[in-house]
Formats: C-alpha cells, sequence, structure tokens
C-alpha cells in the first residue's frame, strides 16, 4: 500500500489563489514584496520540510512519550533537529515584520503552512507554533530589551517560548489565578506560584524555555482586572550574558491520551523564591495582551483539528480505494469479485462527511485568516469591520473544527473497520489527537458563551450584521449559476431563521435572565459553526463552477487562437475536482446543513431544561 | 475524591422490577423457581463479584495489553483467577437450563448482570461472556458428544469459548470466508486456513481454547449457503482423555486504542494438516446457527458500550460535583468562592446528555432482552410476534448504543477538561475503549442494511407494526399523566412522520432500485434509534410518576391505616429519582428527539449524492 498524503495541495491552492484571491494582498505596501510565486513556493517548502521533519517521526513522537528525568522533560532527539531546522528556514517567524527578521508573510499563508504542519505531524507542530505566538506578544507589547533578548532566539528555534495561564484552581476561571509577582529595586519580579497544563513548558529540545506567564503584582486589584504579563525564562540572562538556572521546576508531566510527542508540564515556579520575572507591558493588563496570543492560537487549534482530520480523511480514502469486501448492493453474484469499500453508498457517505469538514474548516480559517491579514493592512472603518468579523468568527472558527475533528477522524476510524482501531494504522492516533481541541484554548462550553454572550451583540451587533452581510454577497453570487440556485436559496432560508432565533435569544437577556438566555449557547455555537461551514462551501463551488466554466471557454477559444488568451484562474482545475467540490458541498447541504431544522427547534424552545435540573436529581 | 460508582443498583431495580416487572416472568413454568428476592440477591451478588475481580484491575488491564511471547499470548494474572471465580459462582453459566447445572436465569437479568460487569471493567467481562455465547451454540446445535465434552467445561471457566469468523479477506463480507474443512473417515473434519480479530482467540488465562468456527467444506455451495460450522479447540482430547495441540497456531495479537486487557489474536489453522474440526449440526448450516450466537453477541455489544458510558458517567458526575470553577453566570462577585461545576448549565446538559444515554440504551436494552424471554415462554402467535419483535429491534439495540457511547464517554471527557484527557483519570480510557463497538459485531453500516433492507419489511412489515403498537400503547399510558401529555404527543407526531418516511423509503426500491433505497440506511437506523430511546423513556418517565403518585397516596393511607396497605411498586422512590427521571425525559425530547426533524428531512430527499459520488471526486 502506497504512502497516503496527508494534505492535499491542489486544494490548498484552490483555496488561497482561486476562492480567496490572496495574491491581491501584494496590492498593500506591508506586503508589496510578495508575489504569486513566492507563496506558491513557500507551499511547496512546507510540504517538503514537513515531510522530512515532521511526518516521519509521526508514529514514533506517539509510542515515545516525553519522561521526566532528573527534573526534565526528555523528548523525541528528532524535536532539537526540527526546531533548528524550523528556526534557520525561517518558518517560526514567517509571519514576523522585516524589522525582526521576519518575512511579512501574510497570516492567511502561515495558516496554510500550519495546516500543512499540523497534518504532517500534530504534535511536533505544536512546537514551533507556540514559540511564534509568544514572540509575538513580546513584540506587541514587550521592551526594546525584552524584544532584543527573547525574540531571536525564540525565532531561530534556539528557544522554545510558552503561554503559561492554566493553574491547579483556575483552568476556565482565569479570574482566579493566584501566581504572584512581587516587584524588586533592580526592576524584575519575584515570581511564585503553580503553573499546570503548560504545553511544550519543558523539554530538552531547546537551550532555554520562555514562558509568556499570568500572573497577579502584589495588591493587584481582584480578579481579571488585577492580572499581569511577564516574561519568565526557564533560565535567565545573568550579568555577563551567561543561562543560569531561574528557580523553576517541573513538577511533573502529563500522560495524556494523545498529542503524545508534545511535553505538557507542572510547574513550580520560584519555591526559592529567586525566580525572577520581567514584566510585559502594563501591570494589570496582561490578559488583555494575552488575549492576542489567545486569538491566534484559537484559529490555530482550528487549524490542528483540521491538519488531524485531513491526515486521517487521506487515510482513510486510500484504504477504502485499495480494500476489497463485498458486492454490489443490486448485483450480488459471487462469482464476481469482492469490489473496493469506496463503491459501497455508506462508505462514500463517511468519506463525503470528512471531505466536507476537511475542506469546509479548512476555507474557514483561511477565510478568517485573511480577515485578520485586511484588518492588519486596511484603515478606517474598512479595519474596525476586519476587526470586527475576525473576533465574531474566532469562536466559531475554533471549535465547529475542534468539535467536528473528533467526529471526522471517527468516520475514519469506521471506514477502516477493525484495521483503524488497531496500532497498525494511524487512524486510531488521529482519532485520539483530535480530542483534545474542545478543550484547550477555551473549552467548546466557553466559546458558546463567548459567541452569543458577547461576539453577537458588542457594537450593537455590528460584527454579526457584517456577517450576515457577507454571507449574503456569497448567496448572490451562487445564484449566478442555476445549478447552485437550490443551495443558495436553501442557506438564505436557514439565515432567515438563524437571525431571527439571534433575535429571539438575545431577547430572552431580559425577559427571563442572563442564565437562560445563555443556557443553550453550546448549540448556538454549532448552529453557527453549520452556517459557517456552509457558506465557506457555497463560495467554494461558486468559484469551481466559474473557473470551470472560464476554462472551457478557454479551451474553446484556444482552438482559435492558441496562447494567445490567459485563464482567468490562479490554478488550473480539471472536472473531476471540480465535480468533487460541487458534490461535498451538496452533501454538506444535505446531510450537515439540515442539522440546524434541529438546533433551530430546540433554541427556540423557551424551556431552561438545564437550568432547572438539580445537582441531586443526577444519581 | 472519593470512589465513584460504576452502575446504578437502583435505576437497575427500578427498571427491571418496576418498568418492564420481570418478576411476573415467574408465572411460566420454565422461570416458576425464581423470585423477587433471588433476583434482588443475583443483583448484589453481581456487584460483589465484579467489585472484586473487575473493577481493582480497570486499569492495569489498559496500561498492560497482552503480549505474544513464544507463540502464546499473555493476559493479565487476574484472569485466572476471574474465570475460575466466575465458573465456580456459576455466572458464566446463568442462563443455561438446570440439564447443563445452569440456573434458567432470564435473559433481563442476565444482561443486568452483564450491564454491571461490562461498567465495572469492559476488557475482562469479555472473557466469560464469549464463553457463555460458545456453550449456548454448542447447547443448541451440538451433539450429545459435544455438549459433554465442552459445555462443563467452558461454564467452569476452566475453558474459553470463542466466535471465529473473520478472515483477511472477508470481514463485513462472510460469502468470502475461504477456511477449508476437509472430511476424514474418523468423523472428524481437518481444518485450514487463517482467522482475524478474535477475542479471546488464546491466553493463558485458561487452559484451553474452543472455537466455534466458521469453514467451508470442500465441494460446499458458493457464498453463505456453503458455510458450516465447527468447534475447533486449541488442544483436543486424545483417545486417553489428554489435551493435545490442535495444530492452531497463533500468529499476532493485536495492538488496540482501547480495550486492550481483552487480547484479539490472528490464528494460523491446521499449517501442518492436523488441525480437527468437529462439525456443530448440519453441514452449511453454519452461518444460520452462528447467527444465534451473533444475535445475542450484539445485545451484548449494545450493553458494554451502555456499560462502558455508564462507567464514565458517574466518574464524571462525581468530578463535576466535587470540581470548583467559575461562579455563577448571573453573579460573578469574586468575593465569593467559586462554584462546583456541576451548578454551570452547560455541564448539567452534558451530564444530562450522558444521563439520558446511559439510562434510555439500558432500558431499551432490557426490554429487548424481556422479548428475548417472553419468546422463550410463550406459544404461538404470542411467542412469533415476540421473535419478530427481537429481530426488529436487535440492530437498534446493538448500533444506537455503540454510536452514542462514543458521545457520552466524550461529553464525560469534556466534563473534566484538561484531567479528562490526561491518563490519572479514568474518562479517556472508556473514550478509548467505547470507539470499539460501532466496529464489531458488524459495523453500523452492516445494521442500517440490516433494519431498513430486511427487517423493515419482513412477514410484511409485520414486526414493525407490533412495534409501533407497543408504543402507540406507552404514548396511551403517558397521556393519563397530564404532565407528560406534551412529550407523549411530540412522541405520537414523530411516530406519524416514522411510518411514513418508512414507506417512503421503501417504495423507492422499485422505483429508483435497490442502491438508492439503502443509500441513508445508516440515518434510518439512528432515526430508529433516536425513537426507541424516547419510547423507553417515556416508560421510565410513565412509570415513575405512577409509583410515586402511589407513594404518596400510600403514605397518606397508612397515616389511617399503619401497616395495612401495601405499595405497589417493587422499589421505593424519592422525589429526586422521579423528579431526575422525568426531567432527563425531558431533556431527551428537547434535545435529542428533535434530531429526528434534520433525519427526517434528509430521508425525504430523493437525490442519492453518495452514489452519484464518483470514487475519483474524493481527491
Amino acid at each position: 500500500m502506497a504512502q497516503p498524503i496527508y494534505a492535499n495541495l491542489r486544494n490548498l491552492r484552490f483555496l488561497l489563489f482561486d476562492v480567496f484571491q490572496i495574491d491581491s494582498l501584494t496590492q498593500y505596501p506591508y506586503f508589496e514584496d510578495h508575489h504569486h510565486e513566492g507563496f506558491e513556493m513557500l507551499l511547496e517548502s512546507a510540504f517538503q520540510i514537513a515531510d522530512k521533519h515532521l511526518y516521519p517521526y509521526l508514529k514514533e513522537m506517539d509510542r515515545n512519550e516525553p519522561q521526566l528525568v532528573e527534573g526534565k522533560i526528555r523528548v523525541h532527539p528528532k524535536v532539537r533537529e526540527m526546531m533548528r531546522a524550523f528556526g534557520e528556514a525561517g518558518w517560526i517567524g514567517a509571519g514576523f515584520p522585516y524589522s525582526h527578521e521576519g518575512q511579512q508573510m501574510p497570516m492567511a499563508m502561515i495558516s496554510a503552512s500550519n495546516f500543512i504542519f499540523n497534518a504532517a505531524n500534530y504534535s511536533a507542530s505544536v512546537f514551533p507554533f507556540l514559540g511564534a505566538g509568544a514572540a509575538r506578544l513580546i513584540l506587541s507589547f514587550g521592551s526594546q530589551h525584552l524584544q532584543n533578548t527573547y525574540i531571536p532566539r525564540i525565532l531561530n528555534g534556539e528557544w522554545q517560548g510558552t503561554m503559561a495561564l492554566t493553574e491547579p484552581d483556575a483552568g476556565s476561571s482565569l479570574s482566579d489565578i493566584t501566581t504572584a509577582a512581587e516587584p524588586t529595586a533592580e526592576g524584575h519580579y519575584l515570581i511564585k506560584g503553580q503553573k499546570i497544563y503548560i504545553s511544550c513548558g519543558d523539554h530538552d529540545g531547546t537551550d532555554n524555555i520562555v514562558h509568556l506567564m499570568l500572573a497577579k503584582i502584589k495588591g493587584a486589584p481582584a480578579g481579571v482586572k488585577g492580572i499581569s504579563l511577564f516574561v519568565v525564562p526557564q533560565k535567565r540572562l545573568d550579568a555577563q550574558g551567561q543561562l543560569v538556572p531561574n528557580d523553576l521546576q517541573t513538577a511533573g508531566v502529563y500522560h495524556k491520551m494523545g498529542y503524545k510527542g508534545a511535553p505538557i508540564a507542572h510547574l513550580q515556579i520560584g519555591e526559592r523564591g529567586d525566580c525572577h520575572g520581567y514584566l510585559v507591558g502594563e501591570p494589570h493588563k496582561g490578559l488583555t495582551y494575552m488575549f492576542q496570543m489567545m486569538n491566534e492560537a484559537r484559529i490555530g487549534v482550528g487549524m490542528n483539528a483540521v491538519g488531524i482530520a485531513s491526515a486521517a480523511y487521506y487515510a482513510s480514502l486510500q484504504y477504502s480505494k485499495e480494500r476489497p469486501q463485498g458486492r454490489k448492493i443490486d448485483n450480488k453474484d459471487l462469482s464476481l469479485p469482492q469490489i473496493p469499500i469506496i463503491q459501497h453508498a455508506d462508505v462514500k457517505r463517511m468519506l463525503l462527511f470528512q471531505k466536507s469538514i476537511v475542506e469546509g474548516c479548512l476555507s474557514l480559517l483561511l477565510q478568517t485568516s485573511l480577515y485578520a491579514d485586511m484588518a492588519h493592512v486596511s484603515e478606517g472603518e474598512a479595519q474596525e469591520n476586519y476587526h470586527l468579523l475576525l473576533d465574531l468568527l474566532t469562536p466559531i472558527a475554533k471549535s465547529y473544527p475542534s468539535e467536528m475533528g473528533i467526529l471526522s477522524t471517527s468516520a475514519a476510524v469506521q471506514c477502516l473497520g477493525g484495521a483503524g482501531y488497531c496500532k497498525d494504522f494511524p487512524v486510531e492516533q488521529f482519532f485520539r489527537e483530535s480530542r483534545i481541541h474542545p478543550i484547550h484554548e477555551g473549552t467548546t462550553g466557553i466559546h458558546g458563551l463567548d459567541l452569543l454572550g458577547r461576539k453577537v451583540t458588542m457594537h450593537n451587533g455590528k460584527a454579526f450584521q457584517l456577517w450576515m452581510a457577507e454571507m449574503q454577497q456569497a448567496i448572490a453570487q451562487a445564484k449566478t449559476h442555476p445549478q447552485l440556485n437550490p443551495a443558495a436559496q436553501q442557506l438564505e432560508e436557514v439565515l432567515q431563521q438563524y437571525v431571527a432565533i439571534t433575535q429571539h435569544l438575545v431577547g430572552l437577556a431580559s425577559q427571563h435572565g442572563v442564565e437562560t438566555f445563555l443556557a443553550d449557547a453550546t448549540l448556538y455555537l454549532e448552529l453557527s459553526g453549520i452556517i459557517a461551514v456552509a457558506w465557506q462551501w457555497l463560495l467554494q463551488a461558486t468559484k469551481a463552477t466559474q473557473v470551470w466554466t472560464e476554462q472551457k471557454t478557454e479551451t474553446t477559444a484556444s482552438v482559435v487562437s492558441q496562447g494567445a488568451t490567459q485563464t482567468a484562474a490562479a490554478v488550473e482545475l480539471d472536472a473531476q475536482f471540480v465535480q468533487g467540490k460541487v458534490q461535498t458541498m451538496r452533501y454538506f447541504f444535505a446531510y450537515e446543513l439540515s442539522k440546524t431544522a434541529a438546533l433551530l427547534q430546540r433554541l427556540r424552545q423557551v424551556d431552561p431544561i438545564t437550568v432547572q435540573m438539580h445537582p441531586d436529581w443526577f444519581e
């Protein structure tokens, strides 16, 4: 059996260059040095580095999980090599400005590369990704000294960056953190406390670990308004520029169901009273700063989920094409050979489900990344609008791919049957790995509250209105193609109900209180996720249909005047790709968008069943 | 943190003695020696043996998976002890007739005990369960000699029984098995071939392994009509009554995602031409015989899924009661302590989901087991009707709990957040274990085809009509309680649509061909599963309401005439139990039964999207 692919380059190119036309970003000064060929090369080199440094160690890193040995977490020896390779090739800092030896690469391209890395080996891809996030936080809010000291070494892969938020008594409830920071006359702070679940929080794949850590300065206000952000390195630089221990102990490494290649640490900070931390920005603004990293990380987590689902999809697709089992349901003649299982309708259904999730969610995450780029390069009201769209879509783009990633990898397992449950094939690993995403970077429940309780109503609902307008535009474009009209109408009808239910729910707050208003926020989030991905599928089917129509016209034209015309599409498509896109859109609308009927039915009821359920009634 | 329970005795008693009134089985001669106290004692001793021999090794058996050492699979050393304890206490043969030293226990009680064992330690519970199935097959169809030789030793736990069907090229497609059986002059057959995925197919926890194996006698008709059933022991008895090797080699042990305590073997049979097999019953009828074991095993698999989900539910319930995190959404005063997460609506939703799945599916499986008992003791048309109900409900009772078991254990993981993903807590193990059930004993896709393609239309739809009548009766009873009226009406409306969609789908076969007719059989199976569990919830809510009303009347009456009256209910209920039942029914109807809207919407479309999808369009 040949090696299956883990990510589809042609599909990525179709999304980036045709659907989102990211070449047009180069018209803005910040991106003006970029060009189409450069973007193409970036994708190619992402696959190259993934093929060399990530994919070969997918299974090994799962089977040899990190161990705590004499106070230090040991990871797979290839991690060090990979971090240096990523650093040297400029991958960790690709999105950074030229002033920091970055490449000013659009976030859409960074997200596309991350997708490739995530699909090749999710655990391994986490190390450089976290480094980039930590360095960017220092760049945005840290002093010149902090920037000079930490950013170059994180970006070249020598040092690991992390985000250190969670504590034993403060996970979802960050207002309850107790890690303390005491100012000193020398300017640094003495940090004391405990942090748990710190991804890449300690390991021997880099020479130092740099935590971007939340703590409370003594005497700070209670709750989130008293949280500050610090750089807390595992080893600090002494006056001679030598690395010396900074009183950070690794108390433990977590043993997890999956995602085993990346070490998750439990840290004891400042037990001997000698842990130096360096304030980032102003006191008490730490959580606001951290949200920059968290919002990026949320798009990142969505992409992690899609990357894993992509690898699982292609593994199950290949198996389904090669595994003979059974015969056509309408011709069971036993003298005929068995057929590949991909010919059974139910296997096609499971593959279509996966394709619809992988390519639909990937599209949503690239769309969101493009909004981030547009927010970066545009000005005035346009900039504000892109920020609003990004803010609104972030909980959706994090959560829907994360939740569906479990079901998508589960469908991959099911395609393989008994083989899928065994360790000879990679799909069981993908299923285990996918389970983390609805948990970290804010649980699905938290994102439901964020979306319905905050994002939908912010700026008098402006973000929500902007999104509706974007979707209406997509519907209008789809309607110009007769064969897409039924889908466009279906989405239009769902949108009307979505607007109505949103108004209905928001209205509940004043009539029935905030608890009833938000009781089914998770269902509302799911509803929003289905709609968002349906929108993306309509965009894709529209573009595929349009490019295909133009290509066919081109072909006819070029017979007349060979070479004189140039195709309008960046990526040449074939009939199978186009039909696959349209059929998968049809699948998603028939099987997944239809689920909004059930969610809307429940959300219309004003009957707080969960709120009323008394804890004692569960026994 | 105290140990959570893994299964709820009070709920089991409520279902067995109040909802299903299994005491009434004792009116039939076959069960006449049984009585209520005996049933109660059986449940108590099931918990005792589970507490002693199963639950303590749950984690150990997962962490120390079976290994193939010098051609023999080594399992956890406690397996041997457990098998003898189960054998000696009569658990393996509890359902067998007195003539075979069984206890003639009703299947409803056997299923209830299995539920307890599955919940305590799924992997361990598989060993005795498979033994019982194999012995029953020999009892039903084997010669007196086979019965005398094998049944006692399997039932006392000395020997392991298995079912050996799957081959490398024949999993779902059993018609393609190639294991060959050649008759000899001595009466036995020489067996040659390979079997894969054989649960408990080799291990050192018993002195012998007895396979109930499918093979084809040379010259047999092609396909399933040429399959015969054999007893193929790992060691056979020679003329002196000594166990000697029977040319059965263990080629490998599978390393799996979960369910690790039970060894799954790859067998090489008759490589030296000396593997003796003993025909069971008549030639070429093997698959028909095997279906007896498979149908029992299917109810068993449904119960396995529910057992695991039960253990996960109670683990997450306890965590949710003990873990403080965050504050009431309508009072975030930071000077207040954090509240246990069970007070958050979204956590209650995840617990209600689990409770609705665990108790709803358990109820469905006990209902199905009771139909099996009634089919056993009744006669004439009544017997035929119970057989039809059992046949119809088997694919549903296997598949819906299996599929929902994944989601239910996933919800348990989500309740624990990061802790749920780590190996310090058992829920990640439950999540991994639950993933096997939609695969073994027929995949969900296969059961969808069985239900829609065969069971619904068999005997001119009589089974389907009988089931509708059972549900209509439950609806009528519920309507006598005003507070249950809305739920009863909701189910009634869904049933009307269910009947209509069934007729619609069956009609498609002649108009559009069998492939289109069956393309969405898996969705139809899911629809049927939701309806079946809604029916069970209505039964439970009705009974709880009725018992509660009677109890209250009793209490009033007993003040007047103390001790003179006796409560009509077998189990005394408290207000919390009753309110929990009614509220969980309301949850299931609002959040789960509503999903039928989406399924019906899709099933109404005549648009064979999956059938049309060409394999080349997936790339």
